[in-house]
């Protein structure tokens, strides 16, 4: 990490998520050289392969890349963990893992839910990446959090905090389409989801136990309902929480919570008015609200984040930044 | 109700309700003459003013209708009853009231959420059009159920029907902006709503009052938490209902329930699959699925509608020709 | 063809106008047996399949279907020939072709656009079915037309059987995404459509030369530039028209031949309005529009169809009942 | 313009410009103080009014604004005049008008197309602001270009500079909806504009003579057709020009005279890929392309820009900062 800029890396740069990264990290003010490798599309022009990105450089292959101060690894669950530990081994002074492979506490929960965890040896030295609860990452594996349980997390910790006697929590997701990947399928042709809308996942969603066990780090929470759906946007992501919990508070007490937790933070906000989705696309904020169904006894919270940003590269980079202690805006000052 | 076939009326044709009757009517094999009042554009063709409906007439002014067999009137709430109050004077055979107006029970609840009521003396008449739940219409006044509702009470009703010891009702709604109604505002231009989705009108949504009164006919059920959101599509709702209740039934058992209660009934059906928007837009159908989550004890239930046709004029033909003998799809067999 | 109702047999029956096409004969008042094949789903039930469809029936396999009255056959360019070739030797009584292959007059175009034809022997039985054009079709085999040609030539026959001199026709078209085939690909991923518009095929796009040569049966026209782009809608064409002609008429007088010629035909209509897609989509009509350029000194035509219905499946049944002495709209009614 | 940063005002930043204006002046570098003025929202945050903004600040009255280094004017066509005159007169040092009140060279040509011209002793001052073809601004009064004049100048240009004999000029454009303008109407209520597509403004929309006059400074056009279309998308503009020229030239001699005219503007790029309104979008691009129709003899461009941004706020900011002697593209880093 010397005096000519960082060495950063990204391994699956063609993906949405890795697209993104590689789009944040082009313009980052710190990074003196930037190295991007796809499988698929090593030789060609980044900016041929993506005619949105007026990114210059040629995607390489993994293998062609070498000493990296950061490396960001973007590729799906169970691929990456293969990846993390060569760059481990090797000495790299920060591996930021976009997949799921080192968010899961231990090795019994990860089989449960994705299968065999392919190096359990690192589960123990990962540092889940939400920093606005968690504090900047220490360590060198961040585990940066899922789309969903960012949104999810950042709306509950204030509650689990400082309520007990949580009944019942549950998540209702609205997602945009680049959540689903870059792979074309029947799922994400434009006909099939344009015009309509549904729930997918449920009742067994992955996110699930990521939320649960990440939550109660903080507090007590039972298991939590959470029904994903799929709608005809791009990116974003809007949660409806429902708590049902024994005293409900005032939604304006609440929102002083999040006012209070966040205060330090700049890309958290609570306002009275709900979130849409159109308030965080194509940025990297999370914007919260609070409102009590006072009839039925309930607690509602509304959480929106873009997926590809807060929900995976805005935070990777936020993650980078106060890794290496710059200020966590750095380079992501247009996106606040 | 003579050997011409019917004369139909339609109050209030121009909105997107009143738009969809108008295109139903127009094919119904049973009306002989249909009239289509509108007070802004009297005079003017039909098919001038909407240009996707390829209907002769003009619209007229609504005093010029006269000697109705049949009456729809789909003007907002709180503006219908004078209408129908009229309609039920004059000996009109049968009014559909596609407005809230007469969907409450009583007075008192009907204040409490749209304030006073301009015809209250009707209340005990009208029957509530859900035919699939409470039969063929009865009586001369139909009150044609919300698009909500629609959705919310064929899901729930063979629920609370069979289980007792519900403990709480949570139901997540995604609509389409036709829901919002055809006057331009910020929150309907297109620039708004596209690339966007967020909640609204929670937690004190009018259809609240109604799901809940109109489910406890067919048994107990505690106040409801409802949360409607806008999503960019132009028709279509889906609902996403979870229920808290002792000893949470098979999701299979809850595709029996559903079977044996609609078997008689063309326009309802369950599947196992979850319902897209897609698979009930631009029909007059309601859609049901259902779903465990065993780890949180929670049963789901999926149910979608087209806003304007099941949870609407589809529904308001629907109650026309059971009420009068006809079979319960005449006209509508392209929309099965 | 029997007192039991036609038996009729879908070849393809599971991409887009495959469906359609399903979905209009099952509900067709003269079809007394409806087989539909697809390789890729023989055995599954239809309406499993598609759950837009509340169809009954199981998809069969080519070989299962026999002894067919009419047969529509909706394979991609180049694999219809054969089929088509195995249905006239087996005496069916009518084949309608979906595909390209039997649209143009000669094998020599054909392969100059498509490569070699698989039965050229057919090519001079065929009859293009555009009956607004070219009345009823004569003879056991009819080429259906494409979406592109179908909106211009019923633009511009009328234009180009009185005019001489003119000195170029230039058409920019719209297209929705189901007009790229069900098939997924990265071109038909929701994220890269939405939000999004591009021109694609220009300047050699197949249609070309249909419409060329198709116009040149009424008329002399130039060479013509067509330029077509996809739009994030899902059905739906909109072609703009810009005719260069000595003596450019006036607008109204061409809005009189179109009045004329498409006297006798209930689904092409032209108004002076010009035509949205909504006005068309989901329904089997042409709307028509023309305006002039007085400064320019050019013809404006606006066409619109749906191109799964008037641009495919709706033409298809419109001719089978014009070839079989039905009324045109035959079971189409509510697409009028 | 001392050392404390810029003053500079924006008047009507609450309208799509106004508010893109806004966004982009609050990151820039060189800007001290910024006041935006609303008459409807002056008193209340600008963040609250637009909660995708993050920007502090309040709305001011337009008198509450003195004493500017630049000043943005975004109102209406015709209202714009008085505003710049008075700002002309009171001595700033530079004024950017994003209305068509400047653009157009003589009085009469506005009268012709806008009624008679508010302040037409400035016409002859204003500097027309498309730097690529025009140079940096010279004086103080800006005409901010079109958003469909500068995608058709940007692609016209370099080939009416080279091509004599142009014989006819036509352009199709396809717009997303915020070049409607924000306010609510028929025309964009989310359920008129989506799944639909037309034409509208043809063939006499006031960006015609702006394109014609402006292309004239480099070379002979003959008067142009023009029809733009709405399309069902947010931001983004695409052009497809068809030329009739003799001796059509080769599609990569064209892309090599784009590559050379616009060699030394980070903005500009031409690809031999067609752009699509997804390259451009959110940024301050104008991307072109090039085809030939060899068979009907017409040059083929294509020019895609993000109409809010290259086609208004961001062509106005990039301006300032090239009247002003900074990059051109300083704050505009992240839109390249």
């Amino acid at each position: 990490m010397g005096g000519m800029g960082l060495k950063v890396g990204v391994y699956g740069g063609s993906g949405y998520a890795g697209v993104e990264l590689v789009r944040l990290l082009a313009g980052h003010p710190e990074i003196g050289a930037l190295s991007v490798a796809s499988r698929g599309y090593a030789g060609l022009g980044i900016g041929e392969v993506h005619p949105q990105l007026s990114v210059d450089g040629t995607y390489v292959s993994p293998e062609e890349i070498e000493d990296l101060d950061v490396a960001f690894v973007a590729y799906g669950h169970g691929e990456s963990a293969e990846t993390v530990r060569e760059l481990m081994r090797s000495g790299t002074h920060l591996v930021i893992d976009l997949s799921a492979d080192f968010r899961l506490p231990h090795e019994e929960l990860y089989g449960e839910w994705y299968g065999e965890h392919p190096a359990p040896e690192l589960l123990m030295e990962a540092h889940y990446g939400l920093p606005e609860v968690f504090g900047a990452p220490a360590g060198r594996l961040v585990a940066n959090p899922g789309c969903y349980p960012t949104a999810a997390i950042l709306a509950l910790a204030p509650v689990v905090r400082r309520m007990e006697g949580i009944r019942s929590v549950t998540i209702n997701a609205l997602s945009g389409v680049s959540g689903a990947g870059a792979k074309p399928s029947v799922k994400t042709h434009f006909v099939s989801v344009n015009e309509s809308a549904g729930a997918y996942g449920a009742p067994r969603h992955r996110h699930t136990p990521e939320i649960e066990t990440i939550l109660r780090r903080v507090g007590e929470v039972p298991d939590v309902t959470f029904v994903p759906h799929l709608i005809p946007i791009t990116r974003g992501e809007l949660e409806t929480i429902v708590v049902d919990v024994e005293g409900v508070p005032e939604a304006e007490e609440v929102l002083g919570w999040y006012a209070e937790d966040y205060e330090d933070w700049v890309f958290v906000e609570a306002r009275e008015e709900y979130p849409h989705v159109a308030h965080v696309a194509n940025t990297n904020r999370c914007r919260l609200s609070a409102a009590v169904d006072s009839r039925a006894g309930k607690l509602l919270l509304f959480s929106a984040v873009d997926n590809l940003l807060k929900g995976a590269s805005g935070a990777a980079v936020q993650n980078m930044n106060l890794a290496l202690g710059y200020e966590e805006d750095l380079g992501l000052e247009h996106l606040e």
